[in-house]
């Protein structure tokens, strides 16, 4: 059952870069809402914001030995993106594996389960997103997979995908929407421009997106307090 | 049953002002440790500290049409403090609401859910306790009420009612009750600062606080280790 | 049941202070995968690296007054290890205490349950792992005790026992095996150097550690992708 | 800060005791999605269903002397309703406590923590819904309140509030609406239970209650699938 | 990004109907430990074993409004099965949706968030594995999607796919390899019929399965206890 | 690292047998509340009570390799004890090796993982004490060590110690202080029925045990209610 996909199609690089310009948030919003991974993943260290094709990895429990085997099938733009087949805290990813990948120029790391040397990585500026941190080690004993469909906290996940990765968590963009949700995110984000000025100048989102009428017919009441 | 108060009565100025520099610990051991929020409230940066009085919301889950409703209702001093009606892992709030928290002079948020746009809430210094980072969006379908007494990360929390809240996490003074907590708050720091000065000197809680006897009168039993 | 063991045996200084060059994850490993304790322990900022002799600590839920007994049986170079006979959220232990701690010579404190005063600690430059960040407050009613052997974060720990900390987590090490455990540590330290150049240039550890017959053997299959 | 309330207002009888027909769901629903406590509350066997009165008690973590003290305050018709003031896995209640309680006509307990002699509890048909099941001993050492308002579980409760448990969970009536929701829970069991006959006819709650309309306003859209 | 996909195309009913015999367990073995979704999901009651073709449905945090859509596309042997795009703890599902459900012909729920009314579920037979028994309410605002692609509980679900539940938990079978898949799981279970005899007249599985060679290889080393 | 111990001193037949009629909590109470396991371990079925002998199991996350070689040096009257050495969720444990087990006289299983085949389990009549159920498998690669001390959701427990549970969890007691322990969980008993009977009549605990004076002492505080 175990099987290395060779040369995945990829994204388009220039479409894949310039998403390292929008936020997770902004992207997840602008596909409708979708994508996001679940919040357990957390950066390593604050301030990283990348964006990449995913190489995915299907892993044992426990068991890293397919990260090794995933190294050699990453390339420049690369982001690695790992999952257990069930639950586990293992730390199945280090400085070790961090300098391979960034000798090939993979972005970062991103994996449902835990991470370790830390404060190695963050020293390298190599951005992990992780379940947990844990030193806990990892045998080589049994066989997964590379390039396969997966699902990584609880999004599905294809080899060749978009993943876009900032402080506020993941989201992954199928590969075939990429240049579309691309331009999605920048319209988002110049309407958030403008809105931002309006709301810093003390205008208020009630009047700006009109949302008084609505309220209204939603039944809302205003009343003031008793003992005012 | 949604409802907007306005102008609840709040906690007076100059009391909220002087608890900026109490910590959330003192002043929940000050109360005869009682207000505590939950620990799942973490902020979502470093070294912020603030006191300010709270402006109530209650939230349906995923839904952050409220918080909107509420900006109207804040002021200058105010602190925004949201609970959704079940257990929610969304992201209710970023910089946008934020920049317009902001523009009313409100010190931060407490969230018992998600918040998101971590990375640019840090570059504003707008500080935020929350349940945890995520993305993920929310609808503006459902009414909820503002400045209602609400439930929030396990303590009761009216409007107008004192929050104070730093890197330990987050604490709430009934408005009625400030400025005497405020003074045992303050006695209780001057005591902290005369023992760790006889700490630091290398004296110990048993001498100084008297514990000897009453270790003793439990039962404590002091051995040498067989191996000595 | 209650008892204070005093001067337990310790394990030998310089071994010890060694430990303090080599990462939580290497001493895990060169054991043979052991000794690490539960990922729930997490250093309250972010940097620090200390090895030391474990004081151990059995303590009731929510009552802290062991901890006061502790800290006169320890001297320079412990670490104070503490376990609740029960999970327990509450905030043991802050700045007071830590500096009665710090006056002594300890180096830091492993904690399964709550710290406060997190802000003043990570100033004080005393670092500490603990379950959880919470401003609780504890009552000082039931003993414990003091230098027995304990499970903290689900391992067993002796007095005297080898304490080593940093980002990554919390590792014991028996105080009879410690100077094997620091050579096979050190070892390992060199071997993991010389495989960082190799991977630094680019090689794959499919070739530097000969993966690939085994690989092999347990039926990888390589596949170019159909869409290529 | 330690408080007995002797005689709270409860209730009255007649509507209390005719909740024990209203399912859990029927009362937070009937009264707008409120008042439903976390789901963490289980009860420690299936098929109880009772409604009564609350006598609240706040227990310190891991302490159960309080719960000896409300016994003397419960009446027949009451349930018990505990909550530690920190997050605990103590087993604070077993058969000895529900034996005092049923000898004075009290229907249950909710507690927000652990319960202990399930065996026993289940043979005597006292039920319970706890936050887990424990065995973990607790001690009688600190102070804690009854019939003092609480929250328990997410809910603000008062002494004399009407509380409801069956399999679903745990749901508190305000003591003032108790007679309202009531009859709002009649109304809607009603209307169930006609629907409930025009489902196992086959009919469809699209068509029965209306939504085709907005459904198609909001934008769904029907397609075949294309493999048909 | 609303839809609903009528008549997909469904597993054969013939297999389907047969892995009803199938432990979850050993089907999941039988696909090479593939297809179990999270262990969270747990039965609403014990024994109840089913197995149906996935009518699948994507919903809003505490939204059931696309429940009652899907209830129009199931047929006789379909499993509903339900994954909310965020966490929640919400009770989407209890009674009047179960009788249209059972209406139908459909055979039970798999739902990776809340059901309630779970003493009536029990009383009619209509089994579910949910991630919580949960009495909270939803609302009927906004739209998900009925026969599209989802991950539930961990694991990627298409429409027609093959799903197996029993007090183990869920599997689910891709709809095209569902009758080798089915095969595979028969053997296993003769294979295991063998094996059990073995077990029963005392035989070890380290000669039945021819273990100890291997197990020597490997290091295994057998000492007498010293005190013996 | 991995060794099997044969033949540990267990404890005495006849005193492991008349723990059988003590009770969990009893036991953990009559032993100053210790030796408990964490109450994430939960029976698989109501109604079991054993007591038996430990043979202690060291198992590799994911990997039930070492149950099958501990089978062998089980006897009648042991329970068997399984730990991994990182959390795991997986299903190591079903009805062969109960069936195997069963056969050599064991009486049940106590395990901080996941158990499957739970319905064939139930019917078999062999008690589980697991942290989850899980139908995830496992595999044969890496071994462990049985009959060595390990740490069990939270408890250091020895081969030859006893082990007690029930509904209410598990508690390992020290196999040379079995008599001891025993002796006074019988008197415990004793004590409880005495008082079970008194209170059953009505009196309270507050006059039975004296509790009154030590009340006033700490300052407890009677008030009517204003509203009476």
């Amino acid at each position: 059952m175990s099987v290395v996909v060779r040369n995945p199609p990829r994204a388009e690089h220039a479409v894949v870069d310039a998403f390292a310009e929008c936020g997770v948030a902004t992207v997840h919003e602008a596909q409708g809402r979708t994508g996001l991974l679940a919040p357990r993943l957390r950066p390593i260290y604050a301030g990283a914001h990348i964006s990449g094709t995913a190489v995915t990895v299907s892993v044992p429990p426990g068991d890293n030995w397919m990260i090794h085997v995933a190294v050699e099938q990453c390339r420049d733009g690369d982001v690695l993106v790992v999952a257990p087949t069930s639950r586990s805290e293992a730390g199945y990813f280090g400085e070790l594996l961090a300098t391979a990948l960034a000798a090939r120029g993979v972005r970062g790391l991103v994996i449902d389960a835990g991470c370790r040397d830390v404060a190695e990585l963050t020293r390298m500026g190599f951005p992990v997103w992780a379940a947990c941190v844990s030193a806990m080690g990892t045998v080589k004993e049994t066989l997964g997979s590379v390039n396969v469909p997966i699902v990584c906290a609880g999004q599905y996940i294809e080899p060749g995908d978009v993943v876009v990765a900032d402080d506020d968590g993941v989201v992954v963009v199928r590969r075939t929407e990429a240049a579309q949700v691309l331009a999605a995110s920048r319209s988002r984000d110049e309407r958030e421009r403008a809105l931002r000025t309006r709301y810093a100048n003390g205008e208020l989102s009630l009047d700006v997106s009109d949302m008084r009428d609505r309220l209204a017919q939603q039944g809302i009441r205003y009343v003031d307090h008793p003992d005012q």
